[in-house]
């Protein structure tokens, strides 16, 4: 399907990513069929995945760069790549969190789990759904890379888009592992939530795919920076309102349970400012807050502990914040040689990811 | 370091290795300085890992594409690259394999689950290794592709390499899964224990490398293909041989314990020939290799297995199409293009990798 505007790119790259399970299901078939349908699981996993928020900020970065839109074809086979980074990123991190569910299915790790206990087979149904879904992601990762080596691109383009890409997955793998030690080591610093914020989410979901398109769509130096700075403070945004969401979302709207992320333990940017206001204002507070981190909490206890985040004044302080970095991104957005309608659809983009219930 | 034979590819692709390490410290260092600790202790398996398997076939097809060496520097690049895939294959497989030790040291995974443990941090100290194994080995499997891209080929080159490139990636994923499949299921026939050969060990150590280096080197497409069968051929033989030490081997010699295979209860191809051919001469002693396989077994239990194998006929069976394999692949080296230096070297290989006692 050809792309008019912005909101045509998720069905253009899931309907791209269909044709690429089609394509690839004989190949793996030969190898066995056993295979083709770990390949099929993998599909039926990415496809369930329908927001496609990296395909559309790519190709934002890339109608930003101007009108002319030489290799619209490569561009979408770039937006198919960053969905099977994202699976990766997902089939992985849902084993390290050991989540159960994911877009309303079974993580792949328990889907294979569960195959092993129905098939009545040796060993622990754990360690095999667990060992298939590490492979199933690094299958993922190995794809993605193939998928944008067969865009084709000539060496210029190539030089243009091998640093962003490069830095995109090293970036979102530093951020998964920065946040993992923060958990396990409670780090109470704000400096470190900013990290995470920075490289797990910005980076990867704005940023970079930002830049992405723009390089491929053949910006400037100037015009990917300011995407750059643009991506940065939307993307920290982003992820401060999903720490509010997390602590004060409506479970009716976000789909997660109220106060998901205080039971998770989370090191959240939005945790360590009421850590660090309630140590001056309320050490009483501060204390009960830090017990009650990272453990099952009844729905009294539950309430007291949002009340004494909301009380310490760090959801004022991340509220503001997040208008701070809005403003900001609209400014350089502005100032930028970005072209109108992608600077109008980066507008609404900013505003529906920051200002968003769920 | 110059690479004037065979033998210099390990070294020279060890010395490359720790140099992009020492280059990519600063970059991991500026995302946060922890960042850099973990990227350290990638590196440090990496260097750890001294036969260099990979590298030296893929310099093999190198030269056997001619003596013109064009590229070397690529070629060494490609030599590095082959490292990281290897070095996320064995991180993500001691994994899912819950092994302790790895070249003498601890594994990934039981590296940082100490480190959690001696920090004494929140959470499980299992998870927290096996979560930062998984996103290392993530990172070295990036990285491999980073490098492929930086070696910075022409699009002919690229064309000529990208799609050895992807079948070599998706195939050791595949087999691996195959083999852990074939493990859970109990599957006996000789077909599952050979696919798991073909892909996880024949295609990934000797025939993908062997090709990529070809290509390359400019090969002609018989000459690939010639390769193709002769690495076919002694990465099976190669991984015949390792199923007779598993059994047999020498304990002081291959440094694992004897009977290593029959405890895991490894699905090889000798126990699926021990089993068939039990199966019709001795259905007793099947009956009794059946229950045994994947057990914990005193030592007694353990030589009365090793013998029912003995007696089965299998390692005759196995020895005979070592002989015949690598008897085939010497019949296509000799009569392929090859250069001659470069079919004195694979031959030497040839017999090294299945003959040995280690």
């Amino acid at each position: 399907m050809p792309i008019e505007s912005l909101r045509d790119v998720p069905a253009a790259t899931s309907e791209l990513l269909q044709k690429i399970f089609a394509e690839r299901r004989p190949a793996a078939s030969d190898i066995a069929p056993g295979f083709a349908d770990a390949v099929d699981a993998m599909g039926g996993f990415v496809l369930r995945g329908g927001k496609r928020v990296r395909p559309t900020f790519a190709w934002a970065g890339y109608q930003a760069a101007g009108p002319a839109r030489a290799l619209p074809d490569e561009m979408l086979t770039v937006c198919a790549a960053l969905e099977f980074v994202q699976a990766c990123a997902l089939i992985h991190d849902d084993i390290i969190d050991r989540s159960d569910t994911r877009r309303g299915h079974p993580t792949v790790h328990r889907e294979f789990e569960q195959l092993h206990r129905d098939s009545g087979w040796l060993g622990s149904p754990e360690s095999y759904g667990e060992g298939v879904a590490i492979l199933l992601g690094d299958l993922a990762l190995a794809w993605a890379d193939d998928l944008f080596r067969a865009a084709g691109f000539t060496p210029d383009v190539v030089a243009a888009v091998a640093d962003i890409w490069a830095g995109m997955r090293t970036e979102v793998l530093a951020g998964q592992y920065l946040d993992i030690t923060a958990e396990a080591a409670g780090d109470e610093s704000p400096v470190a939530a900013h990290r995470v914020m920075r490289f797990k989410t910005a980076a990867y979901t704005v940023e970079r795919p930002l830049q992405l398109g723009a390089a491929i769509g053949g910006a400037d130096a100037d015009l990917i920076e300011a995407l750059r700075s643009f991506g940065t403070d939307v993307g920290v945004a982003f992820q401060l309102r999903d720490d509010v969401l997390g602590v004060f979302g409506d479970p009716e709207v976000t789909g997660k349970p109220a106060g998901d992320d205080i039971i998770a333990g989370k090191r959240t940017a939005l945790l360590a400012a009421a850590l660090n206001l309630s140590d001056i204002n309320d050490p009483a507070a501060a204390r009960v807050l830090r017990e009650r981190i990272g453990k099952k909490l009844g729905p009294a206890e539950l309430a007291e502990t949002t009340q004494i985040i909301l009380d310490s004044g760090a959801v004022a302080r991340v509220e503001t914040q997040i208008g701070e970095l809005v403003e900001s991104a609209m400014i350089t957005l502005t100032a930028s040689s970005a072209d109108a309608t992608a600077k109008a659809d980066l507008a609404d983009l900013a505003t529906s990811m920051t200002q968003r219930r769920a």
